[in-house]
């Protein structure tokens, strides 16, 4: 029988969030239901619930970040038992059978992946997220959380560690390789701590250096203000890889010429509008201009198991399920440090 | 002693070309005195004769698709005798010592390499180029063309023909990748000639269907019109990678639609405008927008190896050095299939 559970949800557009419930379905051969025990607050929830990015599906119940505890499993679950602390990220299934399925990439399924929410399975069922204390999920798309991270830390990693993982792992970050994280926000202070634990020697570009300490304890070894001119003739020529997390418009020749040869700028942070460049400052170095998108399955439980031998976690800001609005207005300010993540404890 | 040649030249933009002369330096123990047989007209050089690209130096006497014969070498050289064909691309020199040099790239060098023509030596001599009799140049900017590729066609692939083997064997063009080819003149048709050498499916994207027969001539699988919208749906996902050869503003998102996951568009040709895309269109599939420049010398030579063994050379149209005005408005008019080559021996 389908299951009723606590959730926070919002009603449409600039709605406040109340205190409702979501019907979770009854597990099928191979899902795992989850005890969500934290949720963390992206900010592409907001765009979602706020209707910016195309047509939002009401009542909407975010949250792609999500680490809890398994509490059944249907009766062909093989890769989890109950009790085993795992993690839901960005989407819930795929078409499994498209090439890049087949390749392990299913953030890229050429069916479309089933996103966590706002979203609808295959079936047409609504999809509701991890603002909630309870989800149900096929298991191929569930990761395990391993030991020696904590769920409140380990939650962002589903989305802003995944998110940032990728790009570096593919991009050959290491020992030896200059990369520069553009932003420090909630996906940039990741992309700090997991660039430096590859052992690449990471440079911060934050538009101030209001920012620098946090930086620098995370793992920077440089930390420069794009507000500052002189940062761009400074490190003309200096890295291996950028990884912009900037959500705007930036001016993309200038960061082009931080570049080296064969250097790539990756953009994991998309703008509404349009970026331009000029065709010379790719052709002067043989640069990449990239975008990257989560990650897979497989590759998300590379990164947690990175994640745990590098003892990593988000820096985060625990808050209870009733002030989502407010932590939503504090992310729109970027005024967090670095993720707020909602403590299912406070459905009470 | 310098020896004065005779050689064609422009006194400033826009003045038609005279049969003058240039000085070329007494051979250092270094050097190669190449008797030029052969020069392909590039349409850079019709952009820096006009001074379109910053300030020109005139006299010129441009050309860096150069084929000729060696007739004489400084004490030193090892790599030349006198009778060996040999060819002169883009530039004649490079610092040698920066980190791009070393690595064998020296078409990046940081110090700015020394273009064949419009441009100075390190010592602060002007370079003139090959629509000439005879040009000196250091051994180690020389490339053989061996046997089995007649100096002719040869002279194109010094600029047109390692433009694109470069960034197609650098994108790892081969068996059971398929390339695009946008663009079908002087530079894309050397690119479907040797992408379908390396064994890759090749696609021709021109704005028509004029030349479809001559693109599956030179080895184009298929041959897509881009003034036909449906090319872009019925091609979308398709390619491992497109390589650019249009000088113009295209429409950059419709392109990258046409690439699979992981799939790169590289730009060798540029436009003066800057271009825009949306970063969806590079984050949806983890595209590449990049960009490429001719080849370093080492590259060069293993390009010419490889037209000799696969028997490749330009389509050319042969004219003598009076023609050089006329031809220059047919290129910029696109009426050339596929490059013209100046005969030295019309200069008498």
């Amino acid at each position: 029988m389908p299951t009723t559970v606590p959730a926070m949800t919002t009603a449409g557009p600039n709605k406040p969030f109340e205190r409702g419930t979501v019907t979770r379905r009854d597990p099928k051969p191979h899902d795992v239901v989850i005890d969500i025990r934290y949720a963390g607050i992206c900010h592409s929830d907001i765009h979602q619930a706020r209707d910016e990015w195309g047509e939002g599906i009401y009542p909407m119940v975010p949250g792609h970040e999500i680490a809890g505890v398994v509490s059944a499993v249907g009766d062909d679950v093989t890769r989890y038992a109950v009790g085993d602390t795992v993690g839901v990220g960005c989407f819930v299934d795929s078409c499994r059978e498209c090439e890049n399925c087949r390749a392990g990439e299913e953030q890229y399924c050429l069916e479309g992946e089933v996103q966590t929410y706002n979203a609808k399975e295959y079936d047409g069922e609504p999809t509701y997220g991890g603002y909630s204390t309870q989800i149900v999920v096929d298991e191929n798309y569930v990761l395990l959380i391993p030991d020696g991270v904590e769920l409140d830390v380990a939650a962002p990693l589903l989305c802003a560690g995944i998110t940032l993982y990728s790009p570096l792992h593919h991009w050959g970050a290491g020992p030896g390789k200059k990369v520069a994280i553009v932003g420090m926000g909630g996906l940039g202070h990741m992309g700090v701590k997991i660039a430096a634990a590859m052992g690449a020697e990471v440079t911060v570009l934050s538009r101030t250096l209001s920012k620098e300490q946090d930086g620098k304890r995370l793992g920077a070894a440089h930390y420069y203000a794009t507000e500052d001119e002189s940062t761009f003739t400074e490190l003309a020529g200096s890295f291996d890889l950028i990884v912009n997390t900037v959500a705007a418009v930036i001016p993309v020749d200038d960061y082009l010429g931080l570049l080296k040869l064969d250097g790539s700028m990756v953009n994991v942070g998309v703008p509404e509008e349009k970026l331009s460049y000029h065709g010379f400052s790719l052709v002067a170095g043989r640069k990449s201009l990239s975008g990257s998108k989560i990650g897979g399955i497989r590759e998300t439980q590379e990164m947690l198991d990175f994640c745990a031998e590098h003892g990593l976690g988000a820096d985060i800001e625990t808050i209870s399920c009733d002030q989502v609005d407010e932590a939503w207005e504090r992310v729109v300010r970027g005024d967090v440090r670095y993720r707020f993540v909602i403590d299912t404890a406070t459905f009470g």
